[in-house]
């Protein structure tokens, strides 16, 4: 029997997966399960977007551009100057999903063995992109007590070395919720000038920013049109995950037209989720504002009742819906398993991600977790409530 | 400013995009051209599946299982049934195209140097999926005078190396047409058992087969399950190439374990996609039936007017839609752009995929060309008109 290839074998499983068996026989059980683990909202997808697929008259479902079609990149590149980005259509290469975005620019600036550095806790999935293209990621430590701002300056620069391609940060953060200051990305800009390194931000969460506070993108940031590359997604903004329509955005012309080489080598994007993405745009802002004010009581709501237990620690996040908690246990994956596996409060138990799987080192993020505002706020309430009984009983064993 | 990988830099353009350009400013010009370049069918996509998606109730669209919906692959597994191919939905991952499955396959089964033997000419973007996976392709060479057939196996077994790690076949054969018989199957399965190697089946034409002939899928080949993986595709079967659904077969657990974690690190496929591809397998046998006396039709036009041609060699198709003829010119590169950039019959002129593009050895098919019959029947005469005409006035110049 031949074998596995050894980056087959070296690529990441999905660290919320390992639960998922657990989940599922809770379930079985009849225990219901509230998921605080994964950042797929409820929030309706706009009704613009749904109807514009119900009512697309297409008769032959045709391939669609490598790059996305002409007339989406084109609304998209007017969107985006009204975030204050100023792009033009060609500077857009339309992906399947952000996870595409991502595949395409790290194949982009980096060879086989070449270096990533990316501040960590950090989505997961980066682990799998960067093995898929066997690169190294390089993790440079934020933590908890500064609520996971960037690390000092001087720790990136300890870290890069002649093989570092590119610094990557997602902002605002998954899992952290942190939302970088201008004056953080001044200080990125200076460091990948100074290196002449690329720089990819991933964020896909922009339009989730609470507290009047405002997202600065990378794109914005002059002097870096040679080194900036942004991927963002439809995924969260419209709560549409599952179209799969991304972008990579960059001015480098080398970039885009190397980037429309692995987009070439798939064919295109999906047909219909373009026509939703493309109708998406047209969303309204009181949409938006009506969603920003229901993550905000969200994020209120959880944090405000995560405090009231002891022992717990979290940040209040500024973007995104995810907080990172540390929790008065020795091993939150353990505690993670036993929730599903062991606990159960009238029938009810939580699932969260453990954030062990958002670190290089698991060892860092042992007494942590993930949990996603992305549900209901009599949900959020009655999870925390389960939440704070299960710690108790879990220290009292 | 900071350079594009290596890879990034290897990665092939496509082919046929090369002469795009002149397409475009032939157009602009107010010259007709008939697009014999590309396999995007005129068919029509099955009502049933466009009407699923009209229909479809979705209010919030999630993500799906990366994998695959569990009802989609659960009727797709009883579809192989039918064709002979007997597996379980937990031998499918469902993948965004042919093209990820494709990907899936060659990092499940070779590192970064590794070879994969592939008979030529052969779909080009096979290039650009084992640049972007760091592979070495290595050719085997079949030609147009046995109407690429297999190559004899002592023309693979001198080619394998220790870094061989799988060979991958077309079948029916995109640009050849070529359709695998039952012993030349038989053949290579005897030659992956021998060195212990994965066999790469890529069946996306499966349906598209002529004269009463039957195809034999690497599936069903007893003995092979630890080593075939096959690879499947919505877009041609049902005239659905923007859906962007294929899927990745196999037995071998580890195979498909693998290939999961692939499939986990960019989450999913696309959700509309996959509800329009779920309702395509109710297709009617009449459908199937149609578009096959259609594309007999069409293929035996075709043949039948290029062998009108003076100096034109061609081999009779037995599957797919297309085929690879031999030109009377030096330089089918130089004719094809001139066929876009320099004539017009009557303000007409056509579009071909120069052959060179699908060899490793560009040499090797500088004579030829692939034509795809996905007009309809006049267009395909009309075009073969202009092509006669066009060879003439060429080759007086």
């Amino acid at each position: 029997m031949p074998s596995i290839s050894q980056k087959g074998q070296a690529m990441p499983a999905s660290p919320i997966r390992r639960l998922v068996p657990y989940a599922e026989s809770a379930k079985k059980k009849g225990i219901k399960v509230y998921h605080l683990n994964i950042g797929q909202p409820d929030i309706e997808t706009p009704e613009i977007a749904r109807n514009a697929v119900k009512n697309a008259d297409i008769k032959v479902l045709e391939y669609s551009r490598s790059e996305g079609s002409e007339q989406y990149r084109t609304k998209l590149a007017a969107y985006y100057a009204k975030q204050n980005i100023q792009i033009s259509a060609q500077d857009i290469i339309i992906t399947t999903g952000g996870s595409e975005a991502l595949l395409f620019a790290m194949g982009t600036v980096a060879d086989v063995g070449d270096e990533i550095i990316i501040p960590e806790p950090f989505y997961a999935n980066y682990n799998g992109f960067a093995t898929a293209s066997g690169l190294k990621v390089v993790p440079v430590v934020s933590n908890l007590e500064t609520g996971f701002a960037l690390p000092p300056i001087e720790d990136f620069e300890k870290l890069i070395t002649p093989k570092t391609r590119a610094i990557l940060i997602c902002n605002p953060g998954n899992p952290t919720g942190y939302l970088y200051s201008r004056e953080e990305l001044v200080k990125l800009k200076e460091l990948v000038l100074k290196h002449d390194l690329f720089i990819i931000a991933d964020e896909v969460y922009r339009e989730f920013v609470y507290d009047g506070t405002k997202h600065y993108s990378i794109m914005e940031q002059d002097g870096l049109d040679q080194h900036a590359i942004m991927i963002d997604s439809v995924s969260k903004r419209y709560s549409m995950c599952g179209a799969r329509i991304g972008c990579l955005v960059s001015k480098n012309k080398e970039v885009i037209a190397t980037a429309l080489k692995y987009a070439q080598a798939r064919l295109s994007p999906p047909t219909y989720e373009q026509i939703a993405a493309e109708a998406a745009l047209e969303t309204t802002d009181a949409y938006f504002k009506e969603v920003n004010q229901e993550y905000t009581l969200r994020r209120n709501t959880l944090i405000e009742e995560l405090q009231k237990i002891p022992g717990v620690k979290v940040p209040k996040p500024k973007g995104a819906f995810y907080c990172v908690v540390e929790l008065p246990v020795a091993d939150a994956d353990d505690f993670a398993r036993w929730l599903l596996e062991k606990f159960q409060d009238k029938g009810e138990t939580v699932m969260v991600a453990p954030a062990s799987g958002f670190y290089t080192n698991p060892e860092l993020g042992k007494k942590q977790v993930r949990i996603a505002y992305v549900l209901k706020r009599e949900d959020l309430i009655r999870s925390v409530e389960i939440l704070g009984k299960a710690l108790r009983q879990y220290n009292l064993n």
